[in-house]
């Protein structure tokens, strides 16, 4: 079974707004054994939306448009979709009723436009929008279906995962797609690969693709298979190959963030942290926070952008920073011992470094970065020079500090 | 005119990735009065792309593909479109050349698959790569034009603006778009609309759209005129009403970030501020150090997660925080005026608040947020709840701090 989906909305042809309703179509779809054929996006236009419909009946069974389901003028999906399918609109009264009683609970008059919403093209299924005004409906026509679905993600989402994917996994025939991601951090993209193709190029199922963004690479197994259990015992031979060639480079086994694998490894040893950065600006302590619950662990953070700063909240001491110059090991170190030791947690982080584009000098050019991780026992430090612009060279900082960190509580 | 993008390439329908070329063109394009009829992605396979191509030249005088162009079997672009526009592939001896040098010049030896770049649909414009192998290609049938592009956004970009732009240009009879974007922040969608509808709905001409985030609104004008000038004085027209009405809300006309306009007033100023946050976690020091020489005015920032770190760093009395709990106005002043205090700079922000899921009472639910900036004469506090989700909570927060402060600065 191969789909199509077409985004609806003029404003998605704009510089400025794109469609992401195909991406998690896409993900849900491949996991039930169904491939995309191709995606669309098109104008509140009428006649444009009827012929990339039509085409796309002509070479695929299951159609799914996104948006264009509101209650104006330039909402057009249901009236092209009910011309194609041959089921002309009529007023469900039912839908009407609830429309209006929305208003009415909320203390507002129903303006008529929003009598369209009830609409519906004879014979379809409704498709109850438990997160929104519009509804949503299932098409069908001999053997080809259509879904139309509201345009807001979590609208569709809500209305795909309870209305809609259950049925089409009935649909599509038992094969099963199923996906693992790893994530590593700490070696090169051709390092890695060089690693494991060997492996993985043996495998035509699962199938492996390499995504790889500055300090991080994710490896993507997809297996298909007859049923899901086959399709994992799939993905966890070859994981488990992967894994072995590849150890402790890999941080995350289920697309888990770094922050949260490190999250996840301090509660389990009852440790703490605390960071003192200088050119990431506060990058790695807002990282440690996005986790919920990290209050249990994070303890404090300093930015210490100045030099003054630098011994005021973690008392790194001024003659130190004189002898060696900001972006130094010392100074990094100093910042590590001393954010420790201020806040009484287990580890100190501390990072200084160049982030540019200005400030660089020959002997400590931009990118040029020392990280210092201390505990009571044992201090540690890197030097990098990363490559890149200011945001790169924070971003692959912030992760390299972490993944010191990961490092050591492993 | 009117043009449709045809992205092409199988990966393009996976979960994972997304035609981004298809905003830098359209952006392009609009600027120069050419409009998207509709855009698609499909996979590496003839007919689809056949199909596609077909019905594209049914609706409009100009396709784009991107993607596909490389040397590989998968490689079908060149081949489909040169069947379409009736331009049969031949061997262009010149291009052979120079792809054979590049190799030589490298110390490889060309694989015999590379010479398929070579082949040129016969009476097409060679547009030259200057930043990879893959040549791409102008065909024109009569009054259509289909431009074939490489697919990785760097050299597609480069072979975009300089062999096709102009001559685009010089096709789309002198229209011209023209945009402008104002940013605000502190009013909602709804306010702002409110304000400024009985004004842009006056304007055919240019036209307005309001896109809101949380914490930020931006307004895009665009303007289409005969020339240039012509354009922007439409801007200037409307843009002046819209910001006579919103006055201090804007602050960016030309879609700077908050973080660029506040570090723009603070050097203005010769002012420094210095941070102390709780559930932010370090995001608006790590803001207002996204900018470029923020050293000048940032000097350093406190992540004050627990209790101690409050008073450790920022000296907020420990009385003071059992008193009134450490979501509170006083203690958001507290760490105002600490930092600034401690680090001597002219501003001092303090932000605490409670950003869940975890951690909400009925009496301080997860969504409050106490705001303090602090300077040696005044001190102003704001309370607020916000609603979302834990990151969407920590953004409109910090979004909030620095626009206290640009205010304050103006």
């Amino acid at each position: 079974m191969k789909a199509e989906i077409i985004a609806i909305g003029s404003e998605l042809l704009t510089p400025d707004r794109m469609d992401t309703n195909s991406l998690y179509l896409t993900e849900k779809l491949n996991s039930i054994g169904i491939d995309l054929n191709s995606k669309s996006v098109v104008g509140d236009d009428e006649s444009s939306l009827e012929q990339m419909l039509r085409h796309a009946l002509n070479r695929v069974d299951l159609v799914i448009a996104t948006g264009g389901l509101g209650p104006t003028e330039d909402d057009i999906t249901k009236k092209v979709f009910a011309r194609v399918f041959k089921m002309p609109l009529v007023l469900e009264e039912q839908i009407l009723r609830k429309i209006e009683e929305r208003f009415r609970s909320r203390g507002l008059t129903m303006t008529s436009n929003n009598a369209r919403q009830a609409l519906v093209p004879s014979g379809a299924q409704v498709l109850e929008n438990e997160a929104g005004t519009a509804p949503g409906f299932w098409l069908q026509m001999e053997n080809q279906h259509a879904l139309l679905l509201p345009g807001p993600p979590h609208e569709m989402q809500a209305m795909f995962e309870r209305q809609c994917f259950d049925r089409l996994k009935s649909m599509s025939k038992g094969v099963r797609i199923c996906k693992r991601i790893f994530k590593l951090t700490g070696m090169t993209e051709s390092a890695c690969d060089a690693r494991i193709a060997p492996i993985y190029t043996l495998y035509k199922n699962p199938v492996t693709t390499i995504l790889a963004s500055p300090g991080e690479i994710e490896i993507h197994l997809k297996a298909t298979a007859n049923d899901e259990s086959e399709a994992n015992s799939l993905l966890d031979e070859l994981g488990e190959k992967i894994e072995m060639e590849l150890g402790d480079n890999i941080f995350a086994r289920r697309g888990e963030s770094l922050e949260q694998v490190v999250g996840m490894y301090l509660t389990m040893r009852q440790a703490t942290v605390s960071v003192a950065e200088s050119c990431t600006g506060g990058l790695v302590a807002e990282r440690l926070t996005r986790v919920s619950g990290s209050s249990a662990y994070f303890l404090s953070g300093a930015v210490c952008y100045s030099n003054e700063a630098k011994t005021e909240l973690a008392d790194v001491p001024p003659l130190l920073i004189q002898m060696n110059g900001a972006v130094s090991r010392e100074v990094a170190v100093g910042l590590a011992e001393g954010i420790r030791k201020r806040s009484q947690t287990t580890y100190g982080i501390g990072v200084t470094g160049i982030a540019g584009p200005t400030g660089g000098t020959p002997e400590k050019p931009v990118g040029l970065v020392h990280l210092a991780l201390s505990s009571e026992l044992q201090v540690d430090h890197r030097e990098v020079r990363l490559p890149g612009d200011r945001r790169r060279i924070r971003w692959w900082a912030s992760q390299i500090a972490l993944d010191m960190l990961r490092r050591r509580l492993l």
